[in-house]
């Protein structure tokens, strides 16, 4: 299987520039063959605002950036990409007009089939993955299904949080929901990426990147970190 | 209308017992005439401990509670309760078992048009609104529509949280995900409830209660804070 893809949790980490952190892990995603790449703006609600400021970085990268919702046939953008990125924002916002657009299944083939790199950051981090029932954000919308793409076979929780010892809140959690989660039946893993990390996968094989360390929740089982630098190609496999 | 409703905030403050910061006024909200209360413990998975937990806690205060997962027929519990308390956990799985037995437009029915006083906490202030949309819960399983019972013509979100100054966390703030609902189309105020704090419904009078001030949010307006005993009835018309 040809496929790459670079999963970052949070685009932008405290007291820097969007994408920052991770411009240099983009670059060599990416690579020098990959001139224009197709960027979905679809959740956050000024789209163009959104794609001008995910224009200037690239294009600071030294890529060529599409937005797919200033393309006339989405499906046909998708088609020709060379490579995708999906931004951040609300994540049911984002999955509904993936949807309504069409575009999940052509972006799986492209990825899947044609070996088009896909990057997502936080909210295009979930959609990649099964569904998108590890999200932190509000269901503002409603999307025919919380299945979304689909091109690991686990979920993450993009920003995951560590509790604070200080807090007098008591909402649940990050940890307290996700084990929620699996109380339900037959759930899948859930990586936890911490703001700072990323999951680069190529192939069948998995790699933590970044510069802090990941949670993984496995229903029925303790927790367990990983290190930044970790092999988790263990988790690409359906039968975890 | 006869309504009576009484939406808490959340279930435990910090530091006090199940219910404890709340018992004076459920105590006076449900009077002397309600004998047996009937308990929905459908948002966390172990209804038998959640349902022991609800009963000692409403037993002390001298009432029966019946939950309605032990009942043979849940909608034909619905029809003859007296009083409806709705307990917290995860929205999405209390609504879709809402729906999975039916019970939306009964407890509708009963509360609008019996008088059937109802209380909730958390999910159960959820899902008392006219939609789960502004819920903090993770989307663990997919309810056939995110449109709840519908008691109050406007949303709530409880534990609302005050942004923290000192936080390098990226993730959107409570009011930020308020905003990403409020920038689609047509949607109703967000009546942020902190932990602490509680709306009391009489007919068309809602009245905040408890020990800490509330933030309304409009729809392409600035949020507004209001002190406990605040008359909030302004909410209760339609036409907001
Ligand atoms: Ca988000
Ligand atoms: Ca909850």
């Amino acid at each position: 299987m040809k496929r790459r893809l670079l999963l970052v949790s949070n685009s932008t980490v405290h007291g820097g520039g969007y994408l920052d952190h991770c411009q240099r892990d983009v670059r060599l995603f990416f690579g020098p063959d990959v001139k224009k790449i197709l960027f979905v703006p679809y959740a956050l609600h000024d789209r163009d605002e959104y794609t001008r400021m995910a224009r200037d970085k690239f294009s600071s990268l030294g890529y060529d950036l599409l937005s797919v919702h200033e393309a006339a046939d989405p499906v046909d953008a998708v088609r020709k990409s060379q490579g995708i990125f999906i931004g951040g924002g609300n994540t049911f916002r984002l999955l509904k007009s993936l949807y309504d657009n069409r575009l999940l299944c052509e972006i799986r083939r492209r990825v899947l089939e044609d070996g088009v790199p896909y990057m997502g950051s936080s909210a295009g981090t979930n959609v990649a993955t099964i569904s998108i029932s590890t999200t932190n954000d509000m269901p503002i919308v409603f999307p025919p299904s919380f299945s979304a793409i689909g091109l690991v076979p686990f979920n993450i929780n993009p920003h995951y949080l560590d509790p604070d010892p200080n807090s007098r809140h008591m909402g649940e959690t990050r940890q307290q929901r996700i084990t929620q989660y699996h109380e339900e039946p037959e759930t899948p893993c859930v990586l936890g990426l911490r703001e700072g990390s990323m999951l680069l996968v190529e192939g069948n094989k998995a790699t933590l990147l970044g510069t802090t360390k990941a949670r993984l929740f496995t229903r029925g089982r303790p927790p367990v970190e990983y290190d930044a630098g970790s092999d988790l190609s263990f988790l690409m496999t359906d039968a975890q």
